[in-house]
């Protein structure tokens, strides 16, 4: 049960953004600018950033919703989303997502944790500063979407399926419409 | 020095800031909605909850430059700010605020840290619902903000007299001109 009364049935973090809608309106701008908006990194890429940080966050919601988006735009491909969670260093991606998810990981734990050695493997796989600006945006983003949504106990189902659907939706029609969608569907 | 190329001068968020405008839109309007914005939380209270989550992440661009907003809007008392962040269960702040203190110190950590004991003292001085979720955004807020900054390890002045200065600018003008006021000032 959520620690504050919130709209019912939404799940995770839709709950909070239907309770305060004036903060949701720019997160919900600058979750579709960071995750989907002009930049260099694939959109799966990002979001398989989102939810290796989610992961390690053990936020639920968060790292099956995202997972669920990296999985659509990977043509459904949900194993290699379980790899980058399990151990991303031997997942079939490449060697600069490796050392992009290495940063996001250290910046999870702390920005100070992030070491010139950590950014000049990421360089040496080709990553350009705005790569690397992203990632920390991105995983930084998550601390805070993963406290948000386990800090006042937001509802998890537990059934893949609406995660499946909730992915496909996004990974179609973006997060601007993710609530209203979720929201008409009595989830 | 920063770990990519930011643009020069500009000390703490502000780099990333400028350097990815896109993202430094939304991200901007969210702080002004969620430290400014229409609300039941003081603005020094607000300012306060950030302040102590920068402080226990170690993020001295953050912890300094809202500790002077905060302090700026407690009419220059710079005390209060440093007893919040070294204990303020024992600092001269309502028992409202410090059961706040205490969920946002949770949140830091991990939202799951949260319990209902924790959300029972908040109610027991008389926190709403409203005041406890934006104590939680706050908290996450800041565990971004905190990670945006170090992570790219951005400039962090050490003179106390350009956080004043910039403390008493966001007082009085917000969120959305800081950037630009700041590089005007050429700091």
């Amino acid at each position: 049960m959520p620690h504050i009364e919130l709209p019912p049935g939404l799940p995770g973090i839709l709950g909070p953004m239907a309770f305060r809608p004036e903060a949701a309106k720019p997160l919900t701008e600058l979750t579709e600018v960071v995750l989907r908006g002009p930049g260099p990194l694939p959109l799966a890429d990002r979001e398989l950033i989102a939810t290796y940080v989610s992961s390690q966050n053990d936020c639920f919601f968060c790292q099956t919703s995202h997972g669920a988006v990296a999985a659509h735009h990977l043509g459904g491909n949900e194993a290699i989303v379980a790899d980058v969670k399990d151990d991303f260093e031997h997942a079939g991606i490449s060697e600069k997502l490796k050392a992009l998810l290495a940063i996001a990981g250290k910046v999870r734990r702390s920005g100070k944790d992030v070491q010139p050695s950590d950014i000049e493997r990421a360089r040496e796989h080709g990553a350009t500063d705005l790569e690397i600006h992203d990632t920390v945006l991105i995983a930084a983003m998550f601390c805070l979407a993963n406290r948000y949504v386990d800090g006042l106990a937001t509802l998890a189902p537990q059934d893949p399926a609406i995660y499946r659907e909730l992915g496909a939706q996004i990974a179609q029609n973006g997060y601007r419409g993710a609530a209203e969608q979720v929201s008409a569907a009595g989830a």
